[in-house]
């Protein structure tokens, strides 16, 4: 009968991991047991119990503290159990024996958790104000290596919805939540319950992307927001399905609250359901696994040569070079007919993919063509040669040069290059293709023709943990913090859309222009939030309407090649709901480098980031 | 037929990975499958070829350089094959011409097999001076996040056996090496093949005890060492075999160098089969499983509270209670008959192992106890309370205050304790039992009765380099070298054997006694090395004859709560076979803290280690 919810295909699922909340068992080993006969993964619960009355502050000791240890082995506590406060525990009352007790009582609980070697501690938020839990919590933190903390909150709060309450008495929990965590200047083992809400209090798409943006570690889901099917078995209304499927992104776990103490597996099945149901994987998830909020530096294939291992991973994206041969198609198509043999030069072909391109349109069209293959990488140039012996014979030249020095005997109708990175022009496209128009025809055309940058506030704490924890030991925070890193963007919360900063275009005949740009753009944050970095993409036009594009708005679909670039800021800001994001970015260069400085001028001023290149800038030198 | 070497327990075996040399082959795809299909997992071949004759100092661009990419995915050049270097280059020549054109051909190689993605590249040296080696070599490991290098030298130069040679001509491969890393400052992305030495020139004992404090990643096994066994198939001499056994441990490879081109599967099938035969693990491998060269924080069981896991991990240790037990039963039979309930107590019960091997005893004299448990630690006293309540009722008083503090209403015959850390006196025991001594009778004993620690100094780059990269982002190196860390040692190469340093005797009445200490000691090095550290041992009395030791010389046979703790030196000293080290070693105590300090005075003086303890002391306030 469960057999209701098994469909869908097996290899096509997220596994579901689900907890069972039992506040106050009268015995965790039967309660686990109980929970692991319907299926369930892990237990909250309470660690001590209310029978046993104690007076922490009074007596050192009254007797037993809690379950004794020995009723679990320690990689039982170390896996299956999550620790729930008190949850009476008040160290922020007003009251002095209450905060006294309760501070006690908390210190008390907090090193028996650790004692026992639970694996999370789950503490519930009720009011904006925790700040002495935060500070007793952080010092926590910081002096153990493995505590976390879950601390669970409302997804909404019911003030919100409620006609008694005026505009400066609702709460919004997410604002308790930062509170907290700017607290424990965004502590990374500090993570998030969610309990979602019923059906006539489901927040806005916008609130919850927000949430999307933080480290949820579980959903709570209290079985009351469960109804029937036509087949009368329970299952949740479509709007938390939705829910559901967007925090599926974020690997997180589910916990089931219940009144029931019958048979309870139709729930956690439910999920598990879900998770084939929901799971909808695109074309390129799979290349993508577990590269989630991992940081990149961005590629520098003037200064150092691109290896075999990315060359093959570039080569596979087959819509970028669908998309490049039509470009290409298209353009050798407007060379004029009186040209008998269109000189075509591929400039930075890597191991040949534009090549074989070039190739294929030339034979598609029965148009012959002069193809170069100008290439400054010799390990790159040495497979390129050897594919000219078994594959290309003399329809390609083959010239190991870098395109800014080299001086060919022809000049080009149509050059292609592919020397975009993530942000566009951030491998030094705009300097190559300048160097390289020397030997474009004055009616000639490149391929790319332009290409533009886009940037757009996040939030993610993620990303500032993550760069906080991979820093080099020999390199400052500061120095961390000042580089744009390339990553699989998850955990994060675009506070606006992306807009246009720089646009390249090729050829470029006006002698007097620079490769210098500066430019201000402004953001709207509808909501409070926290900003923590710029996100960056891309488009280029390559020929005509042929566009690729790493922007959300129009990203290229199953384009596999670009990860998004982040601008991290150096310290997150607090926004304000309402609030105007200002920010000014630079591109500069001198005789050797390029580089980026970026700065927030709006709603607050931070200083300049990366000033002279200081901390990261891209070599134009070989 | 080839089952000859399939006997042995399949539970007990070593993984024994074999790669096969093939220096030039015609086709490495082939060579390849060759390996594969005689049950090789990697080969170690050249991936230029000498067909392509190249010019690099006078033509950029003459031809190809090696070996297309594209004959194996990335993920085959990033698994399976170890690059050599092509052996004629000699960056070390003093004719300029050849310096010059080796300096580019390596340069060229090194690119190469970066762009590649080999795992590693493999280099013969064939001489003591590779100072330019050396210096391209550390150049490009510092320029790259995954380039590893191994070196590859006899494990004995044939000069050491050569009646021509003086004792001034004689080469030890063990000085290149060291020379090599030096230069490198113990880049721990250096790794050593040894070629194994034929019967005639097996090195002695304590230079193979050197090489095995390296890190070697394998021995190279010419086909020639082999000799037919009474089947008539190839098998290693028992000296060979010893020596593998010994490797063994560290988890090398095994390459197999052959001029045959017929079937080799019996050379891979017979190291495989030396992976049951020579594989002897003692009964605490599984436990310590992983945990080799890792560094651990000892223990402050006085400022922070032990965890259920850390007692869970000691229960485990039969051995010990063992011990223990029969040293509590032959102190109670000591005990004056006239005696009629002998007290005893039990300080820092833990969770009560030491008090059920007291409830033991007296059930094995039949003699009645007073048993007191007095433990500090809140979340044990927990359990203790349930054990009390469920298993022992009032045989035991249970305390829950600090020994150095608490006042019992009797005093004792026997005070038992297992306050000791790795190095002895490290978890201030000598503290802990001075106050508890209080309540001990004049002619009272305690068990331990003394306890002894013991140092000796070592070679061990791996630890060096652990330490190294397990620094906290806010701790400083020299904090990091001015600390002790309790260690599985397994790479590592001891000096001369450990001696005794520090005793502590309990009960102690003597007033004016201190537990501060200072002691000068002198070690042998009979060979050329390098002083990384001084790794600590101890021994103690429990009663009488019964003793518990990690020292090597008398280790308490499968006993598993200690390893070793280690005293890094901040920086590594180089010395002469022949030479003398002295050390001096002081345990400091102020009101609050106790803490070691150390100091080489010879072969070369070095400043005193943690002066004041300011980067590492055990706390005295619970």
């Amino acid at each position: 009968m469960g057999d209701i919810y098994e469909s869908g295909d097996q290899d096509k699922r997220k596994p579901m991991s689900t907890g069972l909340y039992i506040s106050c068992p009268h015995d965790i080993k039967s309660a686990l047991q109980y929970a692991f006969n319907f299926g369930y993964h892990f237990v909250i619960t309470q660690i001590t119990h209310p029978s046993y009355a104690r007076d922490v502050l009074r007596n050192k000791f009254t007797g037993p503290i809690g379950r004794t240890d020995r009723i679990l082995k320690c990689s039982e506590w170390g896996r299956l159990i999550v620790a729930e406060l008190t949850p009476s525990i008040n160290v922020d009352s007003e009251i002095d024996h209450v905060h006294l007790q309760s501070k006690a009582q908390l210190l008390q609980e907090l090193g028996f958790a650790y004692h026992l070697g639970v694996p999370a501690i789950q503490i519930h938020l009720k009011q904006r104000n925790n700040l002495n839990l935060a500070r007793i919590i952080y010092q926590k933190i910081l002096s153990s290596y493995t505590l976390s903390i879950w601390l669970t909150i409302p997804m909404v709060h019911l003030s919100r919805y409620s006609t008694l309450c005026g505009p400066d008495e609702k709460e919004d929990t997410w604002d308790w939540w930062n509170d907290f965590r700017i607290h424990c200047r965004y502590e990374k083992r500090l993570g998030l319950v969610l309990e979602l809400p019923d059906v006539k209090h489901i927040p806005s798409p916008c609130e919850i992307d927000r949430w999307l943006g933080e480290p949820v570690k579980a959903l709570l889901i209290n079985t009351s927001l469960f109804i029937l099917n036509t087949h009368g078995k329970p299952v949740l209304p479509k709007i938390h399905q939705e829910i559901i499927q967007k925090f599926m992104a974020l690997d997180v776990q589910y916990i089931i609250k219940t009144n029931s103490t019958g048979d309870i597996s139709m729930y956690n099945k439910y999920i598990s359901f879900l998770g084939r149901k929901l799971y909808t994987p695109n074309e390129n998830e799979a290349v993508y696994k577990g590269m989630e909020d991992f940081l990149q530096n961005p590629l520098q294939p003037l200064s150092e040569h691109l290896d075999t291992n990315i060359y093959e991973v570039f080569e596979k994206d087959q819509i970028k070079y669908t998309t490049y041969q039509n470009a290409i198609q298209k353009a050798l198509q407007a060379v004029p007919e009186d040209i008998e043999t269109p000189v075509l030069m591929v400039v930075g072909p890597g191991r040949g993919p534009l090549v074989q391109a070039s190739l294929n349109v030339s034979y598609i069209l029965h148009r012959p063509i002069k193809l170069y293959a100008i290439e400054k990488n010799p390990f790159a140039v040495n497979t390129l040669l050897d594919r000219v012996e078994n594959e290309w014979g003399n329809k390609v030249t083959l010239i190991n040069e870098d395109m800014r020095v080299y001086n060919p005997p022809d000049k080009a109708d149509i050059i292609i290059s592919e020397l975009l990175g993530s942000f566009g022009d951030n491998e030094l496209s705009p300097e190559c293709l300048d160097g390289a128009q020397r030997f474009l025809k004055k009616n000639g055309v490149s391929i790319p023709a332009s290409y533009t940058s886009y940037i757009a506030p996040i939030q993610s704490t993620k990303i500032f943990n993550e760069i906080l924890s991979n820093r080099p030991a020999d390199k400052s925070v500061l120095t961390c913090f000042e580089t744009p890193y390339v990553v699989h963007l998850v955990n994060f919360y675009k506070i606006d859309e992306p807009k246009a900063l720089f646009t390249f275009s090729h050829p470029n005949w006006n002698q007097y222009s620079s490769n210098e740009r500066f430019k201000r753009l402004s953001f709207s944050a509808t909501q409070d939030c926290l900003l923590t970095a710029f996100v960056g993409f891309f488009d280029t036009v390559l020929y005509g309407e042929i566009i690729l594009s790493t922007n959300p708005k129009n990203h290229t679909e199953n384009m596999a090649s670009w990860f998004p670039i982040i601008f991290p800021l150096p310290e997150p800001m607090q926004i304000k709901g309402g609030s105007t994001i200002q920010v000014a970015f630079w591109r500069a260069e001198s005789a050797d480098k390029v580089w980026y400085e970026w700065c927030v001028e709006s709603p607050m001023k931070t200083n300049i980031v990366n000033p002279n290149g200081r901390s990261y800038f891209i070599t134009k030198i070989c």
